[in-house]
């Protein structure tokens, strides 16, 4: 048996969505399942017992900026990501190159791997997927992703092709140079952009290697909406139906409910933490500015729906005024709250997958929340 | 009897110092007493529950910030600052004179009041001890403060007589204006820099006036240890009795314990919380730099005798991470800590008055802490 293993409980008749178990060396979860971001070894601002209350208990780290601040070995020194930052629920960990190829101007691509200078410091760096698997067998989180590249969604098809085949090449080292098998679960990474036949190859590839679930990767990476989705449709129906669906990145209310509809099982995006830093939050009625000045005066919640310790206790002026005199507090409130607006959401579209109205649940969530 | 009033219970036989209990409309408070700064209507990063495990329950708002944002009109919609944070422990609120003095670069003193410009957005704008008193009326605070002028410490004599004389006539002015006698107890502040006799004085006067407790201000701003504590010994003996008496902005540990010596009674500053901002943190061995290249690889704690929830669970490593990060996360375990570590401290030196031996634990705390 795999360490990581997903079970589709139901599919739902309206809409084909998948409800279901995914479980993992720290926990089973109920999928679809969104997976708050914490970068450095920590979700912005909140500490575990706080992510527990907004997150279902599984969450991301990115590999490349703790690779390059303390260090995998440093980490690894303090029993992993979920040691160092005192997480005891389960963990998921990034390939590293996401960031290598969105964070450096600055980079080269051959056979054996990238090299690239730090986003900061302008210091040489070289990965290798061997290297990217090796970080995360330091990192030690539950699940982990092949080193790939994410090309630009409408690439040449020529690159688009040479890219994949070089990706399911990196994934194949990757699986090789493994050393944890038997406790870190490793996922493929399908990619192709916009290219349906890219795409296709690049499953069938990757199922011929063998992961223990299959990542989405270069979506919402600038691309617009329908194609994303148009994507997203396609790939419904040609994904390993018994393995776990990742779509990387994706986070927005009306991407996670279409995500769910075509089938995907896991989200992390870093735009819950994002935005409440931006004073931006997330509300049954649509998002809004927090700082803006016809709120100083308002007695309400952030949203009236929401059962968080935020909007049971904290009013919108009062969190109007934190976010105006720039207060570190104010950026934790609305963290918090964003995220539990995700779980909550993620939440509903579980029970409506259940009760086979994922459609007619899209179509009351698009309509409040002010989605076209 | 006044809303706000002072019992105390023992004076430690070997150095002088008080133990007392502070009553006030919303909790009693053993003295002597450490009061975090909350200066916008939130200490810094924390929520009021922590501010409750890292605090005697008694904080300070600073009225000078929330007169200029968002409004003391506003905050008294809200219930007052306590409603306003949703606080529902005891509050004192500073006049705002200090700030006036300290942020405002240009201003012009008269009989009336201070004229100056905003500290950020150069508004021209005017304080009055009547507007001090009525801004504090609305932040609702149970001890609020005179509105003073706080000279340099080493004003000329001729300067200083004539602004103590001014801030005696100010805070007859303030107590006039004050609307919440019976809610809201107001303090004297006691002026005279250096000067002793002028200090004198402005006991003396004020005491004539009459107020609920007494603050020293005009400390703590820039004049050497040694003066301050000349100072302290001075005031210990002429301040009167059987009030309350309050060493504003003071909270270096140092300070506290020879504050106390000298028989003080309530203490506030930023330091805690500023410098936990700037990755600094107390021990019971000494200040230390989180972000120090050595605690790296540290597995202990900030302190390995606090009993602080960030002690218990995170290392020095995993904070001299978030602290190199320049993660919000970081600051806010650290503020928590030092105040956790000022709020044992006041702990113990009440326990050392009750015991009579202050000057002991002075001698043994300041061994330990690396003080001369």
């Amino acid at each position: 048996m795999a360490t990581v293993w997903h079970e589709v409980l139901h599919v739902c008749k309206q809409s084909g969505a998948r409800y279901g178990i995914l479980h993992t060396p720290h926990g089973d979860f109920e999928t679809p399942i969104f997976m708050p971001v914490g970068t450095k070894a920590n979700v912005k601002t909140l500490i575990p017992e706080e992510i527990k209350e907004v997150s279902d208990g599984l969450i991301l780290a990115n590999t490349y900026h703790l690779w390059l601040q303390p260090g995998d070995e440093v980490v690894k020194e303090f029993g992993g990501v979920r040691g160092f930052m005192n997480w005891d629920g389960a963990l998921l960990t990034d390939s590293g190159g996401f960031q290598v190829f969105s964070l450096s101007k600055i980079r080269k691509i051959t056979e054996e791997g990238v090299e690239f200078r730090h986003h900061k410091s302008g210091e040489k760096l070289f990965i290798t997927p061997e290297k990217s698997i090796s970080i995360q067998n330091n990192l030690g989180a539950d699940i982990i992703m092949s080193f790939d590249e994410c090309p630009p969604f409408n690439s040449s098809r020529e690159y688009m092709i040479d890219s994949v085949d070089r990706t399911i090449r990196w994934a194949k080292r990757g699986k090789e140079a493994h050393k944890n098998p038997e406790t870190q679960s490793l996922f493929g990474i399908v990619q192709g952009g916009g290219y349906k036949d890219i795409r296709k190859h690049s499953i069938d590839e990757l199922e011929k290697i063998g992961f223990e679930g299959y990542s989405i990767g270069g979506l919402s990476v600038g691309e617009s909406k329908e194609e994303m989705y148009e994507m997203l449709e396609y790939l419904k129906d040609i994904m390993p139906y018994n393995k776990p669906r990742y779509l990387m990145g994706v986070g927005s209310p009306d991407d996670l409910i279409i995500g769910s509809i075509n089938g995907v099982d896991m989200f992390d995006c870093v735009l819950p933490t994002r935005n409440a830093r931006h004073g931006t939050a997330f509300t049954s009625e649509g998002k809004i500015q927090v700082k803006n000045q016809n709120l100083k005066l308002s007695k309400d919640p952030l949203d009236k729906e929401c059962k968080c310790f935020v909007c049971q206790r904290y009013t919108r002026g009062y969190l109007n005024h934190l976010v105006k005199a720039e207060e570190i507090l104010g950026m934790r409130l609305i963290s918090y709250h964003n995220l539990y607006f995700l779980r909550n959401l993620m939440h509903q579209i579980r029970e409506a997958i259940k009760e086979d109205r994922l459609l007619d649940f899209k179509e009351e969530f698009f309509k409040k929340f002010g989605y076209k």
